[in-house]
């Protein structure tokens, strides 16, 4: 494992077969503390995708594999795991990765017979948090050369701009949007990243708080100041991660991704998603078919922090009872993406087809 | 007065001549606790300008020409008089009206002789705060005009988009973007705001909760939401206030204003300005030579609320040395507004030089 956080150098989640648990990092901690749970049961685990103990499109994929392992605890004939299944799938409504993993682990499940099921959805679960590494590695492998092309072109350190944490806490390692980046900076090619907070979670202090730890150059920047900073001249690119893509190439994202997407389509820079072929639905035709989950008000109404004490508390910044609209996502269209950074190289928008004749061939 | 908050029918500054003070609501406070305080010196209103206790173009207008009266009780030679001035003048860069104001007080104080000018700085000053109620009203009328007909049109209650507060907070009263707001609602027409919380400073909270209570429909977005309400067809215009307008009509606004008017271009939705005369700067050919204020670092880093107890406190919510870029305004391209909404009425953006001429005809 590369990306090294205040010197552990270690995975988002860790299964354990033989204790039959799965560990995670608490994310609703962070960027506060670093604080790790075991999870031994699927309600739990379904629980902790919910209220976002775990997240990120890939890390939800393989927690969702792990919750469909805790379940074989439970039970392992179909009428249980069909049920179990469908209650994880529901946990969240948006990314696709939730669907696909735990789809992917009855297709395994319902076909082994009863009694080496639990031993198979182990060994399956695991097999998904593996391929997610690999996953990371090749985005990393396919974004740096990006990177290094900026950087030949114009000798000058490459600055990117995120949106949201598609980073090591939002995969098993590496992440998506920040692969490639720890990639350059490990490689020695100089790179700054612009984070933006991405309210109403504020996910983006979880890229800042990463990228720092393991030494990258990372600035803060509100959500609203992502606008004068690209038309500024000062963004080289825009890479965000993914929920789900649609047929056409319209991607789902953490609310917000939109705007900066119109940013940078506006200053002429190139806008890029980066996320691996799980997160590719081909049953939809165009982003309007993809459900956009609303998510609590107070999410909008109360802000986590540490206070003068250095404890986590919250804060109301509005009336208690003040009326929000919270949607999780927003989807950005094709025409405003110049490509897609997957684990198969970088496939420009308009040359999709290709990427889904690869994934359907394999 | 018109606007009715807690049922006290007020205005947001207030100035005694015959105490030589001013009197002023502390807006860091809300919309916690509705606090008053009494400025009595020069320095302490250049202060409250600087940290925005007082805040909103016009708002700040009025307050310099209360700072340049306050000023009188500790000199009224020209010298004195001239440095105190451009002292003021520097408290905030960006917004034009703090110098239009500053520079009205001078010229009519030098022309008065010196034993006279106190009297006339007060009497100035007022007069400065009276034509801003009258903008107000005069602001009010226009859009309260342009919401009628779209109710006219659609026979259904008018949805309008906000940033930050261009409201009765931000004015002597009624406010800017939110006077033909306030006016509709008293006159019947079926209003619904949606108020995007605009970070860093949380300034859209201040909208929702001045709107909540005079009786408006309010609800609030975090700024990232903007971008898929105006893809889901929900909102019928936007409006938004200005801090400096440059002759060809780029505007400079809060930050983040920018990303609202290309989302609300994108979407085929009208996107407005509201703003007094004074708010135009036609020594600046365009948007480019506006002068963007950075702020500190903390606004970013830490934001305000009530904790548990009710009390007003702060959190952390990233690391506290993380580097941060936070610029105060943006500059919205006069391609994306679709016109001004003035105290001598609606101006469309491509006949801008016909309220340039009306001006200068004055």
């Amino acid at each position: 494992m590369i990306v090294n956080v205040n010197n552990l150098s270690e995975q988002t989640i860790r299964l354990e077969s033989q204790t039959e648990t799965a560990v995670v990092i608490d994310q609703r901690r962070l960027p506060f503390e670093l604080v790790k749970v075991s999870v031994n049961d699927w309600r739990d685990m379904r629980a902790a995708i919910a209220d976002m103990v775990v997240r990120g499109a890939p890390l939800i994929g393989v927690s969702a594999a792990a919750a469909v392992a805790l379940a074989t605890k439970e039970g392992c004939d179909d009428k249980f795991l069909v049920e179990a299944a469908e209650n994880i799938k529901a946990a969240r409504p948006t990314a696709v990765n939730l669907a696909w993993a735990v789809e992917r682990m009855m297709r395994v499940l319902l076909d082994t017979p009863e009694r080496e099921r639990k031993c198979a959805a182990w060994a399956e679960a695991q097999e998904i948090l593996d391929e997610d590494l690999r996953m990371s590695r090749g985005i990393a492998e396919a974004f740096c050369g990006m990177i290094e092309e900026r950087y030949r072109e114009s000798g000058r350190t490459v600055h990117i701009m995120t949106h949201c944490n598609a980073g090591w806490l939002a995969t098993v390692d590496w992440g998506t949007a920040t692969a490639g980046i720890y990639e350059a900076f490990n490689r020695g090619i100089p790179v700054k990243v612009y984070a933006s907070e991405t309210r109403p979670r504020l996910q983006g202090t979880l890229t800042a708080w990463e990228l720092r730890r393991h030494g990258v150059d990372v600035t803060l920047i509100t959500d609203n100041a992502a606008g004068i900073l690209l038309q500024s001249g000062a963004v080289d690119m825009v890479i965000a991660g993914a929920d789900r893509i649609a047929a056409n190439g319209d991607t789902a994202n953490k609310v917000g991704t939109y705007l900066k997407a119109l940013a940078a389509r506006d200053n002429g820079v190139p806008f890029y998603i980066a996320a691996p072929y799980s997160t590719f639905d081909w049953s939809m035709a165009s982003g309007r078919e993809i459900p956009i989950e609303e998510r609590s008000a107070d999410e909008v109404r109360r802000i986590a922090g540490t206070d003068d004490s250095g404890s986590v508390s919250q804060v109301l910044i509005t009336d208690a009872d003040q009326p929000v609209f919270n949607p999780g996502f927003d989807v950005t269209p094709n025409r405003l993406i110049c490509g897609f950074v997957t684990e198969q190289g970088y496939f420009p928008t308009e040359s999709l087809a290709q990427l889904r004749e690869k994934q359907h061939g394999k």
